[in-house]
């Protein structure tokens, strides 16, 4: 009976795209719905995109909004979940500090769960994908940007600020490349999308990536990390290259987190991380090399499994919140 | 009366000292005993050395050994807290994985606690110093080597093999200098008490470092942290740049920490940490340079409060295990 098994409500709010679902007792999508965000509109109108979004997702289920049991949120950038707080999301420019879970929950009236994006999806790989059954996961996303989430015994470690987990702020290159954060070499300046197509970029102008080069020319110009990889495929060395040393920084990072939190599975995950073995086999490697013996001959790095984390581990945050 | 709140006994067991004590209900230290580990003799004799600086400890409080609630024992090196082993710890040559608790507590007829010694100490400073209240406790001790301990929501976080918290192994320099573990670029490499000896002993050599030349040679010919920064504080520039580079090194690491981890307190404690701003100046400002705003706000560094932390977390530790 659904009225036993009451579906949930998620909603992926990015800068970009709000994506929403209606997901059934099983686990199964029953409704979803994505549109744009229009950040620029400002707060209010994108909330009310939310509202819509959601209630869009409800009539795809063929399911009145009342009948859910709560609405899990992610949303980038630091979330007190405890206060259902959103602190300036990077991508949501003039947000401040947004009481989100009240506002949403006093327009549903239903109980909301408010959730990093990060910290959503490593509990979704830790419930249902690649980290089931592990004491200590640590989820790693590398696309654009890098960022993580913790699940220590069961449960998302948050921090004092809910703000844990950022592992791509990490500083493995003092000096190094610029970071969007302002520091210089933190992991996301030198194994992210981002910093593999600067470099990339820097490769095509030096005149010593004659593969890439052309595949940019032909898409359009800009590179980026899966030009890169369709390049070293193709038998470009310097793209080869880059891949390669992005791996090991990774790797770097990684095992920087093996010594420190004695995990038994990093799951891997996010855009970049499907270029495969030409970045994660090097990122293994120096990882295997970094880690300690004990924590280094436990700890397991797999690909993150779901195809979309966040959305189970909302599920599986709202159903632990009404249960 | 003493049998309601009875005495618990503490052992740390060092690669050079084995230090025990007998804590009253108080707090206090009502006997102790201090003796060469003589790691050479091998296990067997290494174990009644424990047994004997214990009964000694015992003696000093005019207390039979029956009477204590249990005894804790600090180790270097992993512990595995849930079975009471040590295993390869780095100063006990040859030592392998051993039950050590099941040893002692079977010679003892008493509840014994074994832990990692930097994670006793972590555990003294939440319980008793620096890190009261803190919702989440980094304990970082700048020695020899540098090493640590995490405290969450009030509980070590030892990881599912007990090697959680080397945070001196993190690597903030890759192809940095070579550190003990193997690796290049650990945090210890670049910050330790061994790191500044080893490069206040290069400036010497490059004829850069005056004043720390002569205090070295005055003090037998080897640089050590303790001289440069000595040599610093008598205004030798060179030493003065090296505590600073190693400060910001060490912040690095810190800043690392506090994205990955929101803690509310960092204490730092070690011997090397009591040189004090001239090299924790550089650490706390590079540190608060490389942390997100909102849990750069929240972190406090403060020097560690108690002079032999990690008594205070075994008798913590005894106390929560026979309570």
């Amino acid at each position: 009976m659904a009225s036993n098994n009451p579906s949930a409500g998620v909603i992926d709010l990015g800068g970009t795209k709000i994506y929403s679902a209606v997901v059934g007792a099983d686990g199964s999508v029953r409704g979803e719905d994505l549109r744009p965000t229009y950040a620029a509109a400002g707060q209010a109108a994108v909330i009310d995109a939310m509202m819509e979004s959601l209630q869009a997702a409800a009539s795809d289920a063929k399911l009145e909004l009342g009948r859910l049991c709560g609405v899990g949120v992610a949303a980038p950038g630091p979330v007190n979940a405890a206060r259902g707080n959103l602190t300036n999301p990077p991508n949501l420019p003039g947000w401040g500090d947004v009481p989100l879970g009240t506002i949403l929950s006093g327009r549903l009236s239903l109980p909301v769960v408010i959730e990093n994006d990060a910290n959503a999806a490593a509990m979704g790989e830790y419930l249902e994908g690649a980290g089931q059954g592990a004491r200590a996961l640590i989820f790693v996303t590398v696309s654009t940007g890098i960022g993580g989430g913790i699940v220590l015994d069961g449960d998302l470690y948050r921090g004092p600020d809910g703000t844990a987990g950022e592992l791509g702020h990490m500083i493995v290159q003092p000096g190094g490349p610029r970071c969007g954060c302002g520091s210089q070499g933190c992991l996301e300046a030198v194994a992210s999308g981002t910093a593999l197509a600067r470099d990339g970029q820097a490769a095509i102008d030096s005149g010593g990536a004659p593969v890439l080069a052309r595949l940019t020319a032909r898409e359009g110009g800009e590179a980026s990390a899966e030009l890169v990889a369709q390049a070293a495929s193709l038998g470009d060395a310097a793209a080869a290259a880059l891949l390669t040393r992005a791996g090991e920084m990774l790797g770097i990072g990684l095992g920087n987190l093996v010594n420190l939190l004695n995990p038994d599975v990093i799951a891997i995950g996010g855009g970049v991380a499907k270029i495969g073995s030409p970045l994660l086999g090097p990122a293994e490697a120096t990882m295997r090399k970094v880690a300690f013996p004990l924590p280094g001959a436990r700890v397991r790095l797999r690909p993150a499994e779901l195809q979309y984390p966040a959305l189970h581990g909302l599920v599986g945050l709202v159903r632990a919140a009404t249960a």
